[in-house]
């Protein structure tokens, strides 16, 4: 969502083109649900908001898919992206911080759909622990680290703590390995080589919005 | 968030400078709330997750703030930074789709104390109009463009429909002038020159994360 992290991140593929990735296997996903069996890239440029032109080139990095005047075969092309993008296999996802954002994205079912699971939401208020937000049970702050050592590697954790809180979870959940954060926290945080961090801030979209209407 | 936009945005200064500054000011906010007159570039640089050089060539962009070995008066920044981005006057934020997300965005306080005002939240469904969501209630979906006309020139529209509902709502707020819209529908959306769009999806922002994991 920024892009403080590139410099370390996506040596391989640009994070545009990651990016784009993410749209067409969403796409690809629903148009395969609606029975669909081979799309061009004209029709899967549209998914991206991209062109034609782009999307061959985007698919050339992974060898050849689509064949002249026939398309793309479009489970050929999920599978595919899906073992590009690492997502073969399930991810477990960590919600720490159990305040407005962090339930609002436990009850989010686009997680799960998508071969990420919520494994657990996390918050150190007393009154907040034990009580239930969707299918899950907020537990204690303190069980963190035991209970992401038992989700082995495939592990992303979501940092939705207030700001002065956001470093200490960082550093405890890199502690026992993380190597995926999400941060929520409207913190600059810092991590080790190795460490992937993606920020999500509305403050600064609804700002970079204010500045393009601004200055067109 | 995406790139996809950057073709026909920020045509001034790079994204990514307009996405520290963002970041620059919240520190600077906040600094200055701590009772701090005056800032260094190497201070600055944490809050940008940057190092001090770039913090001073961000900022020269913009005419000279600071004085060699005094640094940065923190008050004159954030005036500056604030006038840059637009952020001098409030913006209304008109936020559709009473789900799970347009509901914790409304109740997110962030907005508010940043220059942006959530104005209206609106919804389609019956039985969701005219529900408290905080201090507002939500109205319905045909209010919209009347309300919108009402805003003036500085609204960003917020769109937290279902994916199917998403294209034909941007549709309806580009038509009554609205030129910054900040997207949380899994789904592609277009807009005519003159109009920016931001994307915001969870699902792209740990298929990264799963990417960079999986190919570091």
């Amino acid at each position: 969502m920024n892009d403080f992290t590139s410099p370390r991140t996506l040596k391989t593929i640009a994070e545009s083109t990651v990016r784009r990735l993410s749209l067409y296997l969403r796409f690809l996903e629903e148009y395969s649900s609606r029975g669909f069996t081979t799309i061009s890239s004209e029709v899967l440029a549209q998914s991206g908001e991209t062109t034609s032109a782009q999307v061959r080139k985007d698919l050339s990095f992974f060898g050849s898919f689509g064949k002249r005047g026939l398309g793309y075969r479009v489970d050929d092309l999920i599978s595919a992206i899906r073992g590009i993008m690492g997502l073969e296999e399930n991810w477990s996802v960590v919600i720490v911080g159990a305040g407005k954002i962090g339930a609002a994205l436990t009850r989010h079912q686009g997680f799960t759909t998508r071969g990420f699971t919520v494994a657990g939401i996390y918050d150190s208020d007393p009154a907040k622990v034990g009580t239930a937000i969707d299918t899950l049970t907020v537990r204690a702050d303190s069980d963190l680290e035991r209970d992401i050592s038992k989700h082995g590697q495939r592990v992303i954790a979501v940092i939705c703590v207030p700001a002065s809180a956001a470093q200490g979870i960082v550093n405890r959940v890199v502690g026992v390995g993380v190597r995926a954060v999400l941060n929520f926290a409207t913190a600059p945080i810092s991590v080790p080589d190795g460490v992937t961090v993606r920020h999500v801030n509305m403050a600064t979209e609804l700002e970079i919005l204010a500045y393009a209407v601004t200055n067109r």
